[in-house]
């Protein structure tokens, strides 16, 4: 029973004010608030899909969290799957899933054969600096187009040749997008450099990529963050998911 | 001269194809670009006003900067003044400018007397936990405002005590935010508490608020970057400056 | 109106369900938790007193918040006071208030003049390594003492001596102690060393004494998190408040 | 010989003072100590069951090790156990141990077949903040069961949707805890939130889940210990086992 | 077509200004540079042969770009190559390539079987501290060579050891080398105490050898940078290929 | 009364079993201690002179601390006073003391007039590396030279210039002494030059004395702990007072 | 004498054998190399100027060194003065020496009135990416041109605007300098950006500019280290001096 | 030829001066220095055995450098083995060598079959906290013994029960020991508590023993360094091998 429903069936009589009062204890707050219109935009928030995050999960459990959430909710996404995740969850086809595995940025998908794909609500374009930074970038356009982004994506752009980043960064404002994506590890440079020239929203992702004082991103990382270029924000190293999460609450909101 | 124009004086032959080619040298990379339409949203970009980072400037180049920049064009914000920036950028009212001091943000506006204000380019809110932290929220405010946002400034709204925080969300979200800055410092957590409820951008702002191992703010960055609320992007510890940029790239072209 | 008179109103048919609906939405989160009790042991926490944290805060916002507090409250507590807050606080007598300053610990407490005290709630012992180590010890004595906790304060117990140790420690368990506060800055040993010897348990606060790789504190905190002794917990470095309400919540609640 | 007993025959001639006090120089200072009443509540620590931390060492180690204890002790808790140590701590039960694996929290019990359970002497619970930190979570279960305590468990109250947090805490706190440990990794935010609503003692642990900036457990300790809710205090890394002993003597004291 | 051609082909009439116009917006920013004369030295550049970075490359990868690298260039040089490249790269042979295996510098060069070497440009020193230190020694001497520049190396040459350094230093300098790379893990003090005497410039490598607190190289290269003696230059933690390309750059050069 | 009273007024039929176990309840740890022949070395401790940390200590703290001192024991070291503490303390000559002032080194020695010095017990070296080491050789020198060792103390010897070096080891050397103090900032490469030369021990002390990464003597620190020479062993940054105390344990045992 | 004269006189029959040894004895390790030819270019060296490094050193200290080395070599270089040295070293003109006060750089040039200049030796370029990177690229300056280079100097060329970047880089290459030195703070990108487009060597000179993650210079520090081009070395944050000092052995020496 | 002899060729008139200048030039500066009686008490060095650091030696460098090692001194000591040198290592026992494997420390002493031991030169303690300690604590044994050390173990001695450390102490003074080496991990305390109550020197080897923010010793490290006890001095993590020669040295020359 919903608050509306309880406060109906008090206004019937059906309860006292004494069960209204008691079930309505009942309720999850979260309940309450729906009633009560604190419910801070949740039309659209149902419009975010479900992600499992299965970096430190077993087997079993990222395989039944995923059959759970393709049922209730017909699709669902998972990221940073290990090895050992692979095979059961490909085996996921064998009862009438549609599966669809992202190797180098270690995600699947799993939907409903008869799921059907979202309309686009936004374009972004996603940049990365090297060869390496790919699976991350990876992640970021999986999540993104699962969100309903299309994505524009241009690879192996480095700031040591500065040469081969104007001409893709010109087709990619020409082509409408209402928010850059930059994946960039060892010195991080890239981000900060689109920031100069573009002016719509930047959002850098340092990546581990590198060696020595680069190894583990926070060079990266501290790079973008310090960056003279104010239009750029960051998010954690090697974090594609959270950057395109991000740039979807951008893009689906832009003119 | 611009390249169109060389291009006209040589197709009119007034000039030879050396010539021609001379004088392309020595426009600068910008010129040609632009013709080139590598311009890359430059007239957007003419809206970004002009700011000078006084942290580590003398007095005599953040005040000679300063009256430049207004002579140039028409206005200019100065951030992370020090205590004696204060006098000298305060007597430029006995030459005429206009000179507005937000003491606690450490900002000046300065301005010709007949600079006509921006008009309104979008709504953004600004929420800080402490009131430690409001001086960075102030220079956020400032640099918002400066850049035509207008801004709803929600303050003390601390983790400790999460009731403080629905009722102001609430109405941050009824008056049609488009995107929201959350300056924090000490754990840094009221960002991702933000980001799990709204349905819009949080860019957060680490401040250096705290003592022990929070003291620098690093503790708070590392917290916003570790978030499991993924629509959250994070800018550099106390940096109101860019928080607001980003915020205002992101409202501007919002619907 | 509360939650159960609007249920009231409804069931007497003075407003409509829908009404009934409006009018809970304009509750604060707060209100409604109250009702549905989701209280959370509400009593008890009113009779956690008010603290001012002084450290960033202007000397303006620091009387004027402290004013408020105690007409509201009949007293505060203000900690990590500045030079700066000194005389403005003392002059708080002229006024009318009863101001307690101690100079060691940087607090202050503020009462009106009527006042009467807290009734005694628990017993804990604070230890403190080093001369150096004072200041902290007097800021958690101070706290704690204002919770209504009775202090045992024992000084200058350094591990490079331990004969030192073992008599205040006898004396403190046969003085019924129910939780023992440990202040070490250095390499912060004490505090591992005394939860190997009594079986109640022990805060540790780490302190920013010392110099070298001690210097900021960090060494100490390691110690102690590290310390093979389990019976140990730890608060933030030169967190004497912080670990004296820690204290105050188990001695309350102690046998 | 006790002191005592040497002290008795001095006193009946039995033997001389020379010899009394050579024998005293025999005892250890731990019977010394007993003697002279310097016992700091031994009687009680004597309920603290011993405990092998197994991580560092070899197969042959941990099995004498445990052998001897439960021999002992009657029972005995190996905590960190390495997947080589499993099967030969299995094959304990062929020599007639009763032997509980806990596989997620990597725990070990090895007991008696006629050990009879302990009284319980308290009661408390655990949160876990997502579904990765259940390992450190259940670690801490099992230390606090085997200590006496009644163990309420919470998993998956993630920060990010903090409506899951409210009803179970509830629960907690109308079912009678005493105090509340809650493990959480990446931003390590809900045992601030927790603390910040309940008014009983909350034990942090933070847990190394997450990646880039939280990757190893600091971000998540840092930021409780800089939490602004005072009733926290915080174990090491991945402690499981400190928390609970750290709990288990809060519990046992407490009304 | 080039700028210089659209110059001429407007200049003959076969095109309009319109079209001229829009034919340079097709050039890239490097093509308008080149003409420009904002070449920056290109025909050197042009000497700088490709290198493939391999660490994070998949095996596919690093043949591929290698193939295509040594059809268009002649040859390639193929860097921190991981176990599973070997066999694929060695395989090269099979396809008429010729392939050099340089096992402890984890490098690779690949030629046409017909590439002639290149003229010697310079001549360098490499001195390694320690044998361990010798991996990133053969990347340097590899990674010279393939420069054109000739390399005197000098191996085992510890600062416990003193008198193990005159010597051969004595050799180096009376060879007239232009400048020296030093590779050092641990304390790092050889290029320091290397720059002390000699007056050409030295390049610091610090490596990654050694254990506790110099086990990532962070010492090393710490202490270099820290090093009393001016005429030293660091590059990033076991860079033996940049301390090559740089020492190339100024032997090439050099008198 | 000590133990052996209490045993022979046992023996004696002067007090009771019971009262004897009584009044050795009432002997601090030490007292029992010392009888029973736990005394490890304490003759010899006692000829370790008292000496005061000034850092954090007020004033009043120092000067009061230091006449006790005086009054006890004949003299008293105080070590790290402040710019404050200096007036004060070297008013103690009106009251009759002896007092020493060494500026650079931060230290006072207090004495009884009639206070005759100790006799030599060893001979060690001290050297620092540059000018700006000296404050810290000082420190050394004043308290080795305090606790009874002759100091042979050479200044100015960097690394830079290695042959500013051997002249002043080989007199060292030939001067008999036992064990070598050498303190080093910036890259902190002297003590392992210095032990890899000589074969008695070399005790590092890591100055502050740098810019950029060397500025809080860490590289220092980590250099000589990574040093390759064994015969080293390390003390905390700017701790002439701990190397000096170790190095008379040293040179008071030697042959 | 020196070990020729020694060997002269022995030859001559002047001294014994014995005497030669002995008074080859008293030589210092440096005469004994000179005429071994262990010289190590030592004629050029002398050709590098003294300099004082002035940071830690008394007025006292700076003073009389100074006067000493201009006494015995005609000039010297003073860096990093502290205010309280200004006035002292500014003084040094009534006694008739020739001073020259870099008050930016924070350097000194004390002379002889007759000292005549050094010839001109090589050409570098020092790039400065921001205003406040001023300071430090003064200091650079004032130390090459000290050592006989001609300097070019271009200030404020950040990444944030790249186009601010190309037309002075085409300048620097035109005008024949054979080593850039770039100063950079807050992500020190601005070195990898000159490094990727020229082929000359770059000095990467890290500053302390910036704020939050920035503010110590190690962001730019790594920055540097971990850059994609690798024709890049780096030298100490705000190393200036020794930036410069390394660059003058690369010019010197060029073709 | 040495020095002496040149110069006695030279007094015969069997060459000339300038003979014996570029003679002696071809002399290595050691055996310059060791006429000139800078040989830095060469004789005792001699005494020092070799050794081998395995830890990133191949397999073919740790058993030929042995070889040689034992060929030329009879006897060589090798530490850090990876478990892929072990069986090359014992299998040297079929080439006539004397193979002792010592599997905890990872040592191997390798020896001639004819090699007599050393005589006694000394007598160390060596005390580990836990059972984790203690292959770096036989590390030091091995080494100490090898150099002609008594050594004296004592182990498990944790400061969790400091009760468990008096006796043995007690033990060691009383044996007469010239210098203790104490293990610790974790919170890295019992060195500072060992040396509070010893007068002789104590040696602390934090170990890399324990998890979380003790997991890599630098805990432990940081702890003994900013230890109150000053009699201690400090290697780096995990180093029993410097410990024990850092002993050896104290002990050779102890009375």
């Amino acid at each position: 029973m919903s608050l509306r429903e309880i406060l109906k069936a008090l206004d019937q009589k059906e309860i006292s004010p004494k069960e209204a009062e008691e079930q309505i204890a009942e309720l999850s707050i979260g309940s309450v608030g729906d009633l009560a219109r604190y419910d801070y935009d949740r039309e659209k928030r149902s419009g975010v899909p479900e992600a499992i995050y299965a970096e430190r999960k077993t087997v079993n459990e990222v395989v039944s969290i995923a059959q759970k959430a393709v049922n209730r909710l017909g699709r669902v996404l998972i990221t940073r799957v290990r090895e050992e995740h692979v095979k059961p969850l490909l085996a996921l086809r064998d009862e009438g899933f549609e599966v669809d595995y992202f190797e180098r940025g270690r995600c699947f998908i799993v939907k409903n054969s008869n799921y059907s794909p979202e309309p686009t609500i936004g374009k972004i374009a996603i940049i990365s600096a090297g060869t390496s930074d790919i699976p991350v970038a990876e992640e970021a356009k999986v999540t993104a187009e699962y969100h309903g982004c299309e994505v524009l994506m241009v690879t192996d752009v480095g700031i040591a040749g500065l040469h081969r980043l104007f001409t893709p960064l010109k087709e990619t404002i020409e082509n409408g997008v209402q928010v850059i994506i930059v994946c960039a590890g060892m010195e991080g440079a890239l981000p900060g450099v689109v920031a100069g020239i573009v002016t719509i929203p930047v959002i850098g992702v340092p990546t581990s990529v590198g060696h020595g004082v680069a190894a583990e991103g926070k060079t990266a990382l501290y790079s973008m963050l310090s960056s003279c270029s104010p239009g750029l924000a960051v998010v954690n190293i090697d974090s594609g998911f959270n950057a395109a999460v991000f740039a979807t609450l951008i893009a689906r909101n832009a003119k």
